[in-house]
Order: C-alpha cells, then sequence, then structure tokens
C-alpha cells in the first residue's frame, strides 16, 4: 500500500512539538483507564492530569494544552464538571475532545454526550463506530463498550454527522477513519490486540488530545495522533505473550518512538 | 491427588462456552481493581462495562450475562446503586455475585453486605474465610482485606452459613471451598504470589461471574471458574520475577489458556 | 561519594520491622494511583486498604498502622473524610501523611492543604519542591504534577517551613531532601524514569507511610523509605526496556530487596 508521505512527516513533527512542549493535558475521564491514560500521556511526552471537582476544572482547564471528556464512568456530577471545564477551554480556545464510551448502551450515556455536543464546542469526538453513530440515530445498540460496526460500514454515515455536527470524528476500528465532513483520512496502524487491553481507545483519545495541543487541524492531529498510537501497539505486538504484557511493552514502545520512527512508519491515507 | 476428571471437563466446556459468547459482564466495584478486573475479564474473554450511576445501572445490568457486585471502596450511594442493578438482575434471572472485601473490617462493610443479602437474591458471595464468616457473627475481626481463617477452620461454619442463606459461597485461600450447604467442592490450584497483587481476589469473583453467564449451577461455576483463574496464576508463576511480572504475566496466560489445556490443569476435588 | 552507615544500617532495619509487622496501611488517595499504591505496599510488605467513606474511615484509620491522606483527585468531601481519619489518628497517635499532588496548581488544591495542616497534626509531607513550596507562598505556580522547582533550589526555603510547621517535608527530586527544620538528610537512590511512571510519588508518599510505622523518628522512616524505594528504582532500571517495564519491574524489585540488599544499597546523607 501506498501511504501519504506528507502526512507521515506531520506525524513525526507533531510528536516533535509534543515533546519539545510537554503539554499539560487535562483529563476528566473514567475509574478505569485514568492510570492507564496517564501513562500513555507520559510515555508521549505529554503532562497528565486528572481533575474532576467543580471548584477546580476551570483553573486547571485554563492552564492545559487540551481538555480530555470521557464518560466511561460518568454520573450527572461529572458531567457537570465536563461542561464546566468544556466551556472555560471553549472561551481560551483550547481544544476539547470528547471519548463518548458506551454512548447508546444507555440513555445516559447517549444523553450526556447530546449534552456534552450542545453544550460545548468540541474539536474532536474519537469512539468506535457504534459509540460515535449513537450520537445521530436511536436504537444503536452498543454491547457494553465494543463495536457492532466495522469502520467501513459507518463511513457515509461518519461523513454526513460530522458536516452537520461541525466536529471532526475519529472512528477507530481495524482501520481508523477522520473525517470534518469534507476531508476522509484512513490510518492503517494497529494490532489486534489493542482491542484486549482495557482503556486502549480511551488512552488514543487522550493522544489525540495531546496531537491537538501542538497541531490545530484536527483532522491532521488525530490522524497522527492514531498512526502514533497504532505504531506503539505493532511493536508492542512483537514483543509480548499475550494482552498483558502487550499493555506494558506498548507503554515502552510509545516512549521508545522518536519523531524519525513515526514518520517512517506511519500509515495515513487520503 | 486424584481430582475430578467431570468437573475438569466442565471446566474446559465451560471456558469454550464464555468465548463463543463473550458475555457483558457488569461490575459495580471499587475504584483499586477496576482496570485489572477488566483486563482479567477481556483476558477470558468476556465483555466488561464499569456502571455506577443510579440513573443507568438496571439498563446495563438488563443487557448483561452477570451482575458482579463489590464492595471494596464502597460509599452509601454506591450501595444504593448494587441494589438498584441487582434488583433488575433478580428479576430477568441474570446473576448476580458479590465480593464482600473488608466486610468485618468496619460496620459500614459488615452492614452492607447484610443488606444486600436481605434486600437481593445473590447466586454466589466470593471471598476470604474473615469476610465471609463476618456475614454470620460479631468479632470476625478482618485485618484490612487480608484473611486470618484459613479455609480447612471455616468448613463447616462455611457450609452451615451457606445452606442457611441458600447462597453458594466460594472461599478463596490456600485451597478454595465452595458450597451450598450440600456439596463441597475444594479447587487446588493457585499459587501463594496471587496474594501479593491487590485484586486478585475482586478478579477472581468477576470470572466467577464470567463462568455463571455461561453455567447455571452456581457451585460448578465457581468452582471451574476458581480453577481457571488459579491455573492462570500457576502458569504465570514460572514466568515471572516479583509480583509485578507475576500480575502481568497472569493476564497472558488467562488469555492463552485454552479449553482443552484447562481440562488438563484443573485441580477440582468433591 | 560517602553515605552514611548508620542510616543505612536503619534502612534494613526498618524494612526488617515492617516485613515482620505487616502493618495495614489507610490510604485515602486518588484514583490514578490506587492499584500502583497497593502494589507497591504489598511488595514492600504491608498491607494496604483504601476507603473513604465518612462512615467508616475513622473504624478503618483506628486498626492501622499509620494514614496516607493524597489529594491527587480531591474533592471537598473527600478531603472532610481525610479530615477525619486524621483527626482519629491523631487520638491514638496512629502517624499521618499527607501528598500535596498539585498544591499551588488551583485554589481548591492549595487552601485544602492548608486546611489539613491546620486542622490536623500532620508527621510528614511528601512532595515535590513546587508542592511543598506552595504551603509557604502565594503564586507558586505548578504546572500539573511536575515540579519547576529544584531540590537544592528549595532547600533553605524547606528548612526554615519544616521549623515553622513542626512537620517533617520530604521533597523528592534528582537528590530528596528530608528535614524537620533542624536535621537534613539527603537520599541519592532513585532513578530519571521515575518521572515517567504516573504515581511513583504517590506510592513514595504511602511507603514512607508503612516505614513510619515501624520506625517513630519521621526523619529516619522519611529518608529510609526513599532509599528503599529509590533503590528499587535503580534495580528496576536495569530490567526495563522503558517506563511500562519499568513500573511492573520497580514492584519485582521492591519485592525481592531485602534487609540486607537495602543496608548495602542505601545512598543516604546527613
Amino acid at each position: 500500500m501506498d501511504f501519504n508521505a506528507a502526512l507521515a512527516e506531520r506525524a513525526g513533527e507533531n510528536l516533535k512539538k509534543l515533546r519539545e512542549k510537554r503539554p499539560l493535558i487535562h483529563n476528566i475521564t473514567n475509574f478505569v483507564v485514568m492510570n492507564y491514560t496517564a501513562n500513555v500521556l507520559l510515555a508521549a511526552g505529554a503532562s497528565p492530569v486528572m481533575a474532576h471537582a467543580p471548584e477546580e476544572v476551570e483553573e486547571m482547564a485554563s492552564i492545559a494544552g487540551a481538555v480530555v471528556l470521557n464518560i466511561g464512568t460518568l454520573t450527572n456530577d461529572w458531567v457537570e464538571s465536563m461542561v464546566k471545564a468544556g466551556w472555560k477551554a471553549n472561551r481560551m480556545n483550547i481544544p476539547v475532545i470528547l471519548d463518548p464510551v458506551g454512548s447508546g448502551a444507555t440513555n445516559l450515556r447517549t444523553e450526556s454526550v447530546r449534552r456534552l455536543i450542545n453544550e460545548l464546542s468540541i474539536n474532536v469526538i474519537r469512539g468506535n463506530a457504534s459509540e460515535v453513530l449513537s450520537i445521530a440515530r436511536r436504537g444503536s445498540f452498543t454491547k457494553g463498550v465494543d463495536s457492532m460496526h466495522s469502520v467501513d460500514d459507518a463511513s457515509d454515515e461518519a461523513v454526513s454527522l460530522a458536516g452537520k455536527l461541525g466536529i471532526t470524528l475519529a472512528i477507530t476500528g481495524d482501520v481508523d477513519l477522520i473525517t470534518d465532513g469534507k476531508r476522509i483520512l484512513r490510518v492503517y496502524n494497529g494490532h489486534p490486540m489493542m482491542g484486549l487491553v482495557t482503556g486502549t481507545g480511551c488512552a488514543a483519545t487522550a493522544v489525540i488530545g495531546a496531537f491537538l495541543s501542538v497541531d490545530n487541524d484536527p483532522v491532521t492531529a488525530s490522524a497522527t495522533a492514531l498512526a502514533y498510537f497504532g505504531l506503539g501497539g505493532e511493536i508492542a505486538a512483537g514483543a509480548s505473550h499475550g494482552p498483558g504484557s502487550f499493555m506494558i511493552s506498548t507503554l515502552d514502545s510509545l516512549y521508545n518512538i522518536n519523531p524519525a520512527a513515526l514518520e517512517k512508519g506511519a500509515k495515513i491515507k487520503i
């Protein structure tokens, strides 16, 4: 396959900038993945912070390079804090990324995602096909947090939804699809073992946040971030014996990938 | 020692069914172990979800193959959500498993366990001897979450308690004891290193939940689940250098154990 | 360099006592690090428990060898529980350790730390230089949870602050500084990779708690605990390929370090 050289180069540049800037990434995320997300961000070169108290989320967001919202173990008071943090970020032109974990599985999740989209200006939504498409339609049943749609099946609907919402959608699966309604990028990095480690998707979302803090085009930021994260998984797969060692080895490989290696390994197509 | 061949075969069959069905396991569990529990369930072949908001626990429980309740970092509002989820599961004949972490150590824990037992129909309780026996009596001091009773000492009391409650009790220790008040099974799989990794017991409880979703006899489901989980620990011990690598290696081995290997390695006695 | 032999010996003795006593360490800590903290405490030889419900924190604190308070993902109700647990510990002469994660980054954090210091008798505060110095002054900007001061720059201010507060301060960095306002100890154990694993500082705080439960001099307890933890990192660095394997290998090495190895490897200076 022929991958896009300019986007591969951009991936390397973004990683270089990230490691020079070491931006603070403010996460309001779920309990399951907080530790792994923080470690992935550290390995990538960012500085993670988790903070959800209503009294401090605006202050924390205001010193962040990006704000990552994730509804994986949501309750209404956490959604309130997400709105507060997102508002502050919006007013300061700090990018906001949303991970709609399990949207479609329960009304609370689907409605909370809609509320966040309505009340905030969100730059990127990263989810699997079921989660992202649940934003547009009723009855898109999600079995827990696993996807029941392939990215290819979701392609047309995703382009239309991105255009309607004015939000870049990053749908991850065997192949990742990124679209703002006009452009469509596909990322071929990754490894099937990633589906066997909890929080892989959530960590990918946080990495998109980190890349958005150094690349203000949400389409290229998302695609290059997913190429980087997927490459980490590819390298880890060669050094592991199952999902446990794969999870740990991914942290090692994300840390060891330098900009040149990413430029060489990024598999992005337009 | 001579182990039971029919139960070893059943262990293999249960694992096979689990991997075909990939049931959603709904956990309302503690903050310490959420990540590890989710990764253990994924390695075993189940699909984990953690959800505790009162607005969604009934909906989530209703699409689950089993509901796992764990009081490790309980507060009263979480116990309310456990009651809600458990009620819904009971009405839909979805199995409910309880892990009484630290019961006996504080009144809040002991009383919360009693409330859950009184208000719900629970299929299996999995704990160490101190925790499980604290259900029956006052003054059973638990030093944190570590057990001060051996499984053998607890045997008679456990059989009587299981019969009285009408709940299958799975008491884990050097040897695991499973009883519904009539039958007594013992599982000899496992490794001492398991006591040095936080959340091992909690993960075992979740695996029992997964096996209950494919085996509606709580005694055989519990015993085969504990044989599988213990075998994972045995294999991991040979590939690790301390509790950290043991923890990670256990995820690898749980993933790599296939039904035939489990049938061969299960050490269950009647 | 010439390290202090008496303090190295004390380090070995403290570790020996810890493994004989296996004290319960009661943590009210943040969501990100709960799992890793519990595993570090288990590897060290302590028995961890995490409990934050207002109904049980006093009871749990009363059976603990030390109480560890950490504001990493604080909300006001968690701070209330910290005050309750700390009060109970104070009345029973159980040591209390505070980790002021991110103090200086938001008003909520800075003010919560001041409240805990005012309302409780705290034995040791462990943080990076930015966090610890934020207690004394306004405008000590913390970029998330990363430090912007070197330990050497902080030295004079730390000695003065410790004396004024009557609290032992343990400031960790390239070299760790421990002072009660009169004595100054420095610990040279550790490895730069520790800064790339989330919760390393929080786990160090918990290990200080464990050592305080067997050594009632907060200065020597803190220095020997940090020497032990840092030695774990040094050994892990030789066996790892990046921050993921380093994190896991640290658990292995903390478990495998015996008192004699710690006495040999501790690098403490007066």
